[in-house]
């Protein structure tokens, strides 16, 4: 069984690190706490007015490399290849991908190992990689291929649960996927 | 029609790049020309005491950034995706991918146009995409799936011309593909 794993907001606390960067660089600005946000993009959570400010935080150089891991995700991912499972992380890199293409790689690196960079299938369109199942947060996933070759997986999240599909965390995975 | 298309030595010249670097930077040495090239991996090609200084041209930093483009492919994979073919960048990073990660986007967004970089797929293991037509120059592809979903079209190169298999060149690429 091949499973592919998405990175940001998954294994890599996106929102979190984006959250305490916003609130250390606009503590007098509005903020959207992670249980009060309905929309995937953290861009589009916020007003109009203040989506530039937003994005500039999660393109600013060293944001994806110091993303704090999701609690329990990298020993779940472990823990699934000692199993047996195919592991690989299918992660897509921003459109602005100047630091985080890079540095994607990187934390893969720092928390897996070297050799687990290895594993890292890089693509806007997740539709086209082959595999059983695909662990992802975003709702809905499309590309240029019509009937992709995984069962998507939610990782839970606020913004995703009006989705009615199979859905797993890093505390209930084994008892999803029945391990 | 989906085609994947592989970046160095088919794109992007790469095996020119190395040898003008390397001819640059020790003039004294001998050298591998593209003719005498039997292996598909450039270090492979040069003697044991010669590699280190080999590996040493292609990591440094601006090395994948420059690369000249292989006469003809830019154009022909523009033309391919004017007649109505989906066009997929598919290239595999070096394990020691410091420097080539971001810089295969940025030569993708250097010569074709930053919305090109959409088209990216970054992959060690290219049997996990799926795609009609896989044209490139390693002579043998393999990883976690058996039964790729592309036919693997060679780029035709001196050191993959032991391979019986279907070749073509940025010259003849329309006759081949039947277009």
């Amino acid at each position: 069984m091949r499973i592919l794993v998405d990175m940001d907001d998954v294994l890599a606390d996106f929102d979190a690190e984006f959250l305490k960067r916003w609130q250390e660089r606009h503590p007098e600005k509005m903020y959207v706490p992670l249980e009060d946000r309905k929309i995937f993009y953290v861009k589009e959570s916020y007003p109009k007015e203040l989506q530039n400010l937003v994005e500039d935080i999660y393109l600013e150089p060293g944001f994806f490399r110091n993303i704090m891991p999701m609690p329990g995700g990298i020993d779940a991912v472990k823990t699934m290849a000692q199993l047996g499972l195919e592991i690989f992380f299918c992660t897509s890199p921003l459109t602005a991908y100047k630091n985080c293409v890079l540095e994607k790689y990187e934390w893969v690196d720092q928390h897996f190992g070297p050799e687990w960079t290895n594993r890292i299938v890089l693509t806007k369109d997740k539709t086209l990689v082959k595999g059983d199942i695909l662990i992802d947060d975003k709702p809905v996933i499309t590309g240029a291929e019509p009937t992709p070759m995984w069962e998507h997986i939610l990782y839970d999240r606020p913004y995703n649960r009006d989705i009615n599909r199979k859905r797993l965390t890093w505390q209930n995975w084994k008892q999803v996927l029945d391990l």
